[in-house]
């Protein structure tokens, strides 16, 4: 197992409203030095809401995205606000696009979207007994909130418009741990 | 279901080796009229390789991710290069970072990170039937190899290493894939 790489020099390269490009020189175990260029997100992380609406059963947006230019099927997600808890920022993000809130929120795992690159995490939180408390958010239009049935993920991933790798891992891991709950 | 918004203007507002921040006017179908910011990741596209070693057991390689600082526990990946075909670069990717070939490539689907502001896809490539056929890469220190099998995800999910969404996303496709395939 080997050491981690040095850093020895970190210089922001280019820089706009939510992105910072930094370049970072490594030097690494084995003495090869390298830089690399490493994107700063700006802010405090970001959370990722799996609504469960009936057993085995959960909510999806409809959200235009700019990367992609369409329109994705994806589990709620937004930014973690200065000073916001983790479960706060899930319960807001859930009522702003959904029109949903939960009695019962968990954290699940936090996942990365490119290691290499970005430090970004995102936290995954399970989100139960749902009752309506809508709240208005500042998408630029509402984003459709779909059903999904947990036992037809092959079919939703097929789907031209639901690539999200971390809805995706989200909806999996989820599926998994609810089976294990119901064996138990 | 809404018609896509509008693009009423497009500025590159940062650049760098690896990346370009543009700056994207919307106005959507209900008049409402915002500016986002997109990442262009130059390149042709990326590919995630998940490689059978034997029935159940999946490699995966231990890299340094700049974007983290740390060591990360991820599928083989890397980016498609000019002209080269999709199975062509799962194939050198599989054997620069694990020093195994693959008689079998088969495309899985494609994912994104980040629909909001990246535009970037990942191909998911299953590779089966390995044999010894290393090729030297550009990594700065060799990947190291660790083997896992399939059946044991919540594990490794659990791990404070293994936190890349296409990774986790990839594992458990592949995994109901080949459950899929074994039930017939």
């Amino acid at each position: 197992m080997s050491d981690k790489p040095e850093i020895l020099a970190t210089r922001t390269i280019a820089e706009s409203r939510l992105f910072e490009i930094q370049e970072v020189d490594l030097r690494f175990s084995n003495g090869t030095e390298v830089s690399f260029e490493k994107l700063m997100n700006r802010g405090y992380g970001a959370v990722l809401v799996v609504p469960v609406i009936a057993p085995g059963r959960v909510l999806l947006v409809r959200e235009y995205g700019a990367g992609v230019d369409r329109y994705e099927l994806q589990l709620p997600k937004g930014r973690v606000e200065a000073g916001e808890a983790l479960l706060d920022a899930a319960q807001r993000e859930l009522r702003e696009e959904t029109g949903y809130g939960a009695r019962r929120l968990e954290r699940v795992t936090g996942v990365t979207v490119a290691p290499g690159y970005l430090g970004h995490v995102t936290e995954i939180v399970l989100a139960r007994e749902l009752y309506t408390a809508p709240l208005p958010g500042d998408e630029p239009e509402p984003p459709g909130v779909v059903e999904w049935p947990l036992d037809d993920l092959p079919a939703l991933v097929a789907r031209d418009d639901c690539t999200e790798a971390r809805t995706i891992a989200a909806l999996y891991l989820v599926r998994d741990l609810l089976n294990n709950e119901e064996d138990e």
